[in-house]
């Protein structure tokens, strides 16, 4: 028992409690579920709880209840609500689970992390951000095996701001472990590095699909009779409900901006050369392929499948959390984009 | 026989004679000689020639001697070699095959209806472009059924300028005969109608994949490392060889650079509004999610499916080519991006 943060030092043996059974929150209740790890859930509609519950899962519409046996049992907190109910949630969390060390799965972390040291929670807390997830939500939407293979983003500003007491290390190596246990892998990262990361590579796919639907759209019947491949994949992921784009992005503007800018810059260069006297797209045509080429071999995907990826292309780095330079092996891997192995 | 335009009237007898044999000519090859259909090719790398050949498919690396058979058979040409080598293969067309009519399958068609008219040649063209295709190329990427359910746009800008000569009307009947003989959807389309439309849903996704590739790449290995399926499949069509995407895009540059505007427009007022006191992505992420919506409903996909879509749903109109007023109903055909039926 650490005096100062009142967090019990227990090995993976923890239950996990899952505030909130959507898409990703659904998809590791049933994960840990299958692999026989103590789970149970929270949902804050009752009825989504109790169509968790007809299937064979532990879920409460009744968070103070939930929070307390979650208290009492010392489990695994995860947040995998959206965002904008944290707040509240992390006040109850703080009220009604003061023993209880937390993550999170949401897609932006310097907002979330700015939540937590307001309430100086920041010695219970590991930021986790899982890259899966589909056009769908819910709990319909979710089912086993959501992140097999998948990047797990676990982050440890907290190791690089001070010297951690044993029980934020043996809370972040279970978040390891967890992360491990439904296949997924954990790539570390601080909360500014992952923020800049996924506004390129998650956020800004979101900005250039919804503007290619409507531009799309504008064509009126014969341009969407038309559309093919390139218009179906390219526009995928403006199926996804406004209301969690919008969670994503705007609370990650800064790094967003930054990130669209650069495509701004590329597409205005591109359209100078397509309107000049012999209009080319040689600059942008050859970085862009290079660039693909790039994250395919990266990624370890097949140029002939269209498979999703399942065999890791991601280096490996093996840390002994707390050990001595431990943090500085973990800003290593988050330059790497290497995932980690705990020991 | 017309004494016009030299091109002798017959039913869909008339052999096929495919020039070039990469990702369409090679597919409708396949298409064709399964459904039974008299087709030959001509390949301009004698070991591409010789390796067709040897899967048992009639394919020679001889232009001038595919052409007077061609000729002297009264074969329907289709070129499907690369748009740079339009202008010569037009040239040999009109001296070496003169009795021939023929189509193509190249991804854009004011540009190539300029080739033909600059070689007197419309009344022997009917346009064509399969709305199909990988961001793989060549023969080896090839396949039967790769037209099943695809929209196929059929010009017909010919019966609006004229009065349009019997054999005209026959090879266009054709056309449309043999887009349904590979499985594909026939949708009638003149020359810019066609491009300002897949500058919208074709060229425009091309641009925004490059540039976000490109924008990703720059965020180093742990951007790479995080990039899952919003990254992948928005980025999918980079991979396609630059030379294939200057050849679409750069032949449509004032189609494509209207359609570019419309979505640097989209981005812009996004950004205006990130960087406001209270960012926020209202408007984008509403109007883009209907579009998608509207996109998904119109093309018949499951929301629920991520199978590539087989079910039309698509309206028809049946068409009696030559009739009286039958321009009138493809133009009607073509605002309604709908597919048509011959009697």
């Amino acid at each position: 028992m650490c005096h100062t943060c009142q967090v019990t030092s227990t090995a993976f043996s923890r239950p996990v409690c899952v505030l909130g059974i959507g898409l990703i929150g659904g998809s590791l209740l049933r994960d840990l579920h299958a692999a026989g790890h103590p789970v149970y859930g929270y949902n804050s509609s009752p009825s989504g709880a109790r169509t968790a519950t007809n299937e064979g899962f532990d879920v409460s519409a009744d968070l103070l209840g939930t929070l307390h046996r979650a208290n009492e049992e010392g489990a695994l907190i995860v947040l995998a609500t959206p965002l904008p109910s944290f707040a509240e949630l992390l006040d109850a969390l703080a009220e009604h689970a003061p023993r209880c060390g937390f993550t999170d799965v949401a897609s932006v972390k310097s907002r979330v992390y700015e939540m937590v040291r307001a309430r100086g929670l920041e010695s219970r807390y590991v930021g986790g951000h899982p890259m899966a997830g589909t056009a769908q939500s819910g709990w319909k939407a979710s089912h086993q095996g959501l992140f097999d293979g998948a990047a797990w983003v676990i982050t440890f500003d907290h190791a690089c701001d001070t010297t951690p007491c044993p029980e934020w290390v043996a809370l972040w190596t279970d978040v390891v472990r967890m992360i491990a246990a439904v296949g997924a892998e954990a790539i570390p990262a601080r909360v500014s590095s992952h923020d800049a990361a996924v506004a390129r590579v998650s956020h800004l796919p979101h900005l250039l699909a919804e503007a290619l639907a409507i531009t799309g759209d504008n064509g009126g019947a014969l341009a969407l009779s038309l559309a093919a491949g390139s218009f179906r994949d390219g526009t995928r992921v403006a199926g996804t409900a406004p209301s969690l784009v919008r969670a994503m992005c705007e609370t990650n503007s800064e790094a967003l901006v930054d990130a669209l800018d650069e495509a701004l810059s590329l597409l205005n260069d591109a359209r100078a050369q397509l309107t000049g006297p012999h209009p080319h797209l040689q600059e942008l045509t050859d970085a862009g392929h290079r660039s693909r080429v790039r994250f395919e071999a990266r990624s370890g995907a097949l140029k002939d499948s269209v498979s999703p990826i399942r065999i890791s292309a991601r280096p490996v780095l093996r840390v002994h959390p707390g050990g001595p330079g431990w943090e500085r092996q973990l800003i290593q891997a988050e330059s790497l984009g290497a995932r980690i192995e705990v020991f």
